[in-house]
């Protein structure tokens, strides 16, 4: 079994701005000539995560507004008035959404449904490029 | 180190409906003859989730109406003006809980609490016949 | 590849209690001298949960504050109903969160951002002591 830790370099917009990785990942995944196993998505950092959705314009403004609403950002949080970052509705949305998540894959290929993506949504208050860690555990 | 790939059926009514998954995934870990390792549940798909519940009426009702206070379906969707699916709200509760779980074992037995359950949750607005992955990483 | 299942137990207040792991996880990490694979951190246990914060005061304190919003304590739980627990609320959250995260690390270090750390939050309604697994699969 091999363990192979690679990255991707995504350029976000910020304000749940949502990147769809999964052709990036699946190229990542023919490169390394695996044909079993479990990929991790992992995100550094406190103000982004990854999750999975149909990614279409229609739902990518349902999903932004859906967290505007649950966590919206014209609200205080401590951390604003301790740290002026002005970006705690960022940390909050992130912590909730998750900064892992785990896709097996088999025959060398994901097993995602047909509308199914691999997502990161950058949650920040500003532009940022954004590291993505991609681990693959397989043979 | 043995990776092995395996899937449940389950039926499901759609609307939050959730199934228990623990004694079906139980039995497929002693059928692998595991001892330790981690098994990631995976569901394929953009309107179903997996996570862990005490898995009671009560809190299987509590979970539904909290989904459905948070990611209301009866406000409008961008998905829907779209697409015409209905069931915006269903990929927007996908998304939050997330597709993936993963729970190590150890001395054959799965590392949960006593009162913790492995679920699968279906989002979707009709019932569907769902593929869950069961990926086993372990000797 | 080693296998190793190790863990903390960690003594929490409950009420959306969290605490920072990631010093005692990088510790652990250190001691089982692994450089590369993936960890995973789970929670047995059905009323608490583990995400990545910046663990700062003011972020700790917004947390809490979503969560008691997001699904409120002060409100009728079916739970609580049928077996007078007084904790609906916290299940509910600790579903919505999950009790598992995964963790690359690589050169023996744990792929963390430099102002992201890892949480246990405890959202039971009294104080416990929690059992936490550290999986780790690695070289």
């Amino acid at each position: 079994m091999k363990i192979i830790n690679d990255s991707l370099t995504i350029s976000t917009e910020g304000f749940n701005d949502m990147k769809d990785l999964t052709p990036l990942v699946a190229e990542k995944l023919i490169s390394h000539r695996l044909q079993d196993g479990l990929l991790t998505i992992f995100v550094p950092g406190s103000t982004a995560g990854v999750t999975t959705i149909e990614y279409e314009p229609g739902l990518v403004e349902d999903f932004s507004r859906f967290m505007e609403k649950v966590a919206p950002s014209n609200v205080p949080y401590n951390h604003d008035r301790r740290w002026g970052d002005g970006n705690g509705f960022s940390h909050v949305r992130a912590s909730l959404l998750g900064p892992s998540l785990s896709v097996p894959f088999s025959g060398g290929r994901l097993s995602l449904g047909m509308w199914q993506q691999i997502v990161l949504v950058d949650f920040d208050n500003g532009p940022r490029d954004r590291a993505v860690i991609l681990h693959f555990l397989g043979e």
